[in-house]
């Protein structure tokens, strides 16, 4: 499941800088402090500039981060700066939630990378949903799935399928091509090496919270 | 918003490691080895060793960790053997997403620590919402926040709210006492340093995943 060096965490991280300059106005030719960035991020200054010092020397000593620059690196780097078709599997209540929200406000977020991301299709299993509109679009079949990936050029998928069916769900797709996941299901999937599955669930977001308490 | 030296990607991974142990069925007296769990959390066994090593001696050289036991250590360093209360601020279509699904699937898991996470109220401002059912649960006003959170002894907070207003309910989520947030909104929020503010929102897993394309 591994396919870069870079660690997940900086990755992480680095869409966490986007954001956090994308929230804010800065005027033209504004710098922003690997301190100033790290206060927001709530990260030490060293590590901002450890993170970032891995793609390049977007700043100046002393001065820091053109922030106009360092946005559109960042956007380069998560490659944000043109759209990829996504899927929602599953328009359960969670599924037809990202649906609703996610064509409504292209990837949640304002700025140049606003339109990173577009659902372009959503599908389900179930004969009441298929054929429904959701957020706008008509809710596919799973059996279409292979195809419209292909139309669409597809390239993520949101898993908001129930935890018993979503390894086979993931494997169905898997096998169309998609390598990038996003699984939403409180269950650990396996994939193969080239395939990339986040595992974004609530209930593990409790269980780590747990451990604070 | 560190109130702990170990870091929070091993606080992560013992939330997989519970999990996956929960979702096999192992039998009395068995044994898993850390390249066995390794394998199933899609990390290297010396990982999965160095985790465990921080909290005590779980296994023995050359047969691996007891399961049973292994499992009942990880319930009790996640604190999830005895049940929380949980609250959602904010039932749109995430929140009212998550409410079912929480309150139909305690937590989203099977096991012993099933039952750890309990949603015992709901919050929203919107007038045609307070009052109404999800869930098996009233919604109640934000002005009551502050009374039902001592009257439950909730802990735990999930924050579905839109983005421009998270701050400012989070602000006040957090006057109530409440240290623990799972933040859906797609924007970096601030909190004072005894309170953990973790951040989950899709289009920061969108953005990430970006990377890999």
């Amino acid at each position: 499941m591994r396919t870069t060096k870079t660690p997940d965490v900086v990755i992480r991280r680095l869409a966490t800088y986007l954001r956090l300059l994308e929230e804010r106005e800065y005027y033209l030719g504004q710098y922003i402090s690997s301190s100033e960035l790290g206060e927001l991020a709530g990260v030490t200054p060293a590590q901002v500039r450890k993170d970032l010092d891995m793609f390049g020397e977007f700043g100046k000593q002393g001065v820091g981060y053109p922030v106009r620059h360092l946005k559109r690196q960042l956007i380069h780097i998560l490659k944000v700066d043109k759209p990829s078709n996504i899927t929602i599997v599953g328009v359960g209540e969670l599924g037809s939630a990202f649906a609703r929200y996610l064509t409504r406000n292209p990837s949640g977020r304002r700025g140049e990378g606003a339109d990173a991301f577009r659902v372009a299709a959503l599908f389900d299993v179930d004969p009441i949903k298929v054929g429904q509109c959701v957020g706008g679009l008509r809710v596919d079949h799973l059996d279409d799935l292979e195809a419209r990936v292909k139309e669409m050029d597809i390239k993520i998928a949101l898993l908001t399928v129930p935890a018993p069916v979503a390894q086979e769900v993931l494997d169905r797709v898997v096998k169309t091509g998609i390598k990038l996941f996003v699984n939403f299901a409180p269950v650990r999937l396996k994939a193969p090496d080239d395939v990339r599955v986040n595992h974004a669930d609530v209930s593990l977001e409790l269980h780590q919270l747990g451990y604070y308490l």
